[in-house]
């Protein structure tokens, strides 16, 4: 293993186990000596590589925000089939949920500018649907890209109205999916898609 | 002043101290010193009177979340009217929905159990609507509730799909409120409510 190749593999071993760490304990309670140990690597190594732990906040939540932009583009028709998909994306990730609503909270990362790029380029995305008739304009392009988002990832257990009160609810997952697509097809006027 | 009222309004302005440092910080991040400073009392005190910071955390919780609860009991009939009211709330009170936010990323804080008692009864309620017919039936009773709590609330800025993102959207909140309960009304086939 050369000398570069040996750095890069530490570098995404401190990142994975920077995402364990910050998805479950936030920036505040996160302690750098956790994801040394993790990462099997000096904790005076990551200061090296990272500079800071908000640094390295950033660092992971830049790449789980490339991976959830990368993985769900927000459509330009057949918003609710793409609400299923989302719905099921945040309850196969609860930590990529997490960590988002960890960044929310916290003063220094809620604005990181690659999420208010890609917000407003989902926003003129949904006008131009809005202008082709592929998508209701019922309702402001900026209403529905933080409502569909919000009513999708809703039951995320990171989110504080779904399955953080309750966590065994009376109905099946599937059910709550067919009801978060068909809900969305009602707000927007939409056929339900298909299974 | 009497003693025991002195103790009460120290302990009242520990509470007030403690629900601007928590929603600002969140458990991990608060600092017991700076609710000492804010309350202006000894910082022992705080311990004397709530054991730890986790304790303060749950007490100012169960506050806020009677607060909320006594303010927007969820509606028999009419749920998108109630819905522009959550919205008005939530907007009106960021601090309390950062809280909330915290509550739900915390493991200790989580699940307390008069959130799920409330959420319980609510559901219950809900279900016994929809058998009266005042309510759809064409959802469960428990997804109602999620998602009108989750749509009505997503503007806040702890949450993170709206304003959290963009604080400066094009559209008003005026504009965003109208769409809110229009939202519901269409999901749930309502009426749309008189301004």
């Amino acid at each position: 293993m050369s000398t570069a190749g040996g750095a890069e593999a530490t570098r995404e071993r401190i990142l994975a186990a920077a995402f364990t760490e910050f998805a479950a304990h936030g920036v505040a309670g996160a302690r750098v000596d956790r994801i040394a140990q993790a990462a099997g690597c000096n904790k005076n190594l990551i200061y090296v590589y990272f500079d800071s732990k908000e640094n390295l906040f950033t660092r992971v939540l830049s790449g789980t925000l490339a991976t959830i932009y990368g993985d769900l583009p927000f459509p330009t028709r057949n918003v609710a089939e793409f609400a299923g998909r989302t719905f099921d994306f945040a309850m196969a990730n609860p930590d990529m949920l997490r960590l988002l609503a960890w960044s929310t909270l916290n003063e220094q990362t809620r604005y990181p500018p690659d999420r208010l790029a890609t917000h407003a380029t989902n926003v003129d995305r949904i006008a131009l649907a809005q202008a082709d008739g592929a998508v209701t304009d019922d309702f402001p392009a900026e209403f529905i890209l933080t409502a569909v988002l919000s009513l999708t990832t809703c039951w995320a257990p990171a989110m504080p109205f779904g399955l953080s009160i309750q966590p065994n609810p009376t109905v099946s997952t599937a059910q709550i999916r067919e009801s978060v697509v068909r809900a969305v097809a009602a707000m927007l006027g939409e056929r339900i898609p298909a299974q």
